[in-house]
């Protein structure tokens, strides 16, 4: 069975990430969320508009050698804090030694905090200035380059799952959900 | 500032659920998330993919007078949830009365459940004959009949909550965040 991590900050894009770990479930994938502290009452980490949702475990508890991804939601306060969190900079490495690395929307900015953004990708339009690297495409909701998946934003989410689901679980199983999500638009 | 009430049984779909708190939250609305326990250990409600959510408050607290409309998120075990609550029925029927009454994928089986369920609505499609009223059609994203607004999945939900915005704030604020979301395809 695949396995991905997705850690989640304060201030993480809510359907973002919601979207991620919902289609990717689905498609049969252990999903791991992980909140940033060491010790969490209960595991709640608050996204940008207030939606809080309860973490599975802390990410002192997690290496890449456990996942064959590790995923970032957007939101810019949620991407700040991945881009500002020494753990999660060590763990985009390893993943990206021999692993699979994503990120939506703002979050890209973390993959190039952490040098690991690929020749090509894309990431939510407002945010190509700050991430300020050569190769920002907008012609696709998902850029797949090499071992580096990105993606634009909200609207982009379920179809990014989809092609996750797609390159770790297979192209019948992601064609399985997009038509039992009413996702016609990916 | 108009207010929605969104109640969340165990088994919600996660993704309807929040992209529509989410959508309605960018566009000023004031949204509550109820529990259906009385008294419930932190507030938490888990979803139809494993993903465990914190609600605001308990139903037992809420009128409907205090809101200008309720919206029911889908998944199977939720709806049959919340089409077995005494209290969820009973604010269905108080919101038709003269607020707004919402329902999203197997929901508006709660909706037919409690006498409110509109001569025209939409659904998830294999939730069709379950809920087996004429009236159903498949060629809109989301169906609006006088106060009952119906849409039918997951890969509908930020379009509906577009919609929702529309209705309760107004068609500048749905477009702002149409385009702030990437919601090209709604």
């Amino acid at each position: 069975m695949a396995s991905v991590l997705v850690p989640l900050a304060e201030g993480f894009e809510e359907v973002e990430a919601v979207s991620l770990i919902d289609v990717m479930r689905r498609g049969g994938i252990e999903v791991r969320t992980v909140y940033l502290e060491d010790e969490f009452s209960n595991a709640l980490v608050t996204g940008a508009n207030g939606i809080t949702i309860q973490a599975d475990m802390s990410i002192k508890n997690v290496i890449c050698d456990d996942f064959d991804m590790i995923v970032l939601p957007g939101g810019w306060d949620g991407t700040y804090a991945l881009a500002e969190n020494k753990r999660v900079l060590e763990l985009l490495k390893e993943c990206k030694a021999n692993k699979m690395v994503g990120a939506i929307c703002a979050a890209p900015y973390a993959l190039k905090k952490a040098g690991v953004l690929g020749d090509d990708y894309t990431c939510y339009p407002g945010a190509k200035d700050e991430i300020n690297q050569a190769g920002y495409r907008n012609d696709k909701k998902v850029v797949i380059d090499g071992n580096i998946m990105t993606s634009q934003g909200p609207g982009t989410a379920l179809c990014f799952g989809l092609a996750i689901v797609e390159k770790l679980v297979g192209v019948e199983t992601m064609l399985s959900i997009k038509e039992g999500m009413l996702l016609d638009f990916c």
